[in-house]
């Protein structure tokens, strides 16, 4: 029999958190070829945040690099793919 | 025992040619990020192209809609990743 144990302290989980990959989009037809061809060809779990939907996150878009939708954050990098929006036509 | 039997024809050898990856660089270092957090995290196999050593497929990627790099192109579709450099750069 195998005995796990956890221990969660706040610098971890921050690890934890920051090695997710997270797809910023907006619906537009830029961001829907991307998210079909590029993050759902990525190994492991991706996140997808419809930032039109969820303008609540677009600080949080924008806090990671993020300047224009479609992009990829994975690891805190934001990678912008190709050019469907500004971020800025996106905040309410 | 199982019997495999091949059968090559122009259009199919074409359908197979399409869908892989290439990821095509110059080596600067938003490729070299891009490669090793995108790239390197897509499921399947991705050939790496640095233009500025093989000049001879900048064609090659100009034909496939690739303006600027760090880009991948899969399935015949361009994905420009962050900016590099254009691709008018790297012309000989």
């Amino acid at each position: 029999m195998n005995h796990f144990a956890f221990f969660f302290e706040p610098s971890l989980e921050r690890c934890i958190t920051m090695s997710k990959a997270v797809f910023y989009h907006a619906g537009c037809p830029v961001c829907v070829s991307a998210e079909q061809t590029v993050a759902d060809s990525l190994k492991g779990d991706v996140e997808k945040v419809h930032l039109g939907e969820q303008s609540g996150r677009v600080a949080e878009a924008e806090a990671a690099g993020v300047k224009s939708v479609p992009a990829l954050v994975i690891n805190g990098q934001p990678f912008h793919i190709n050019h469907g929006a500004d971020l800025s036509a996106l905040k309410s």
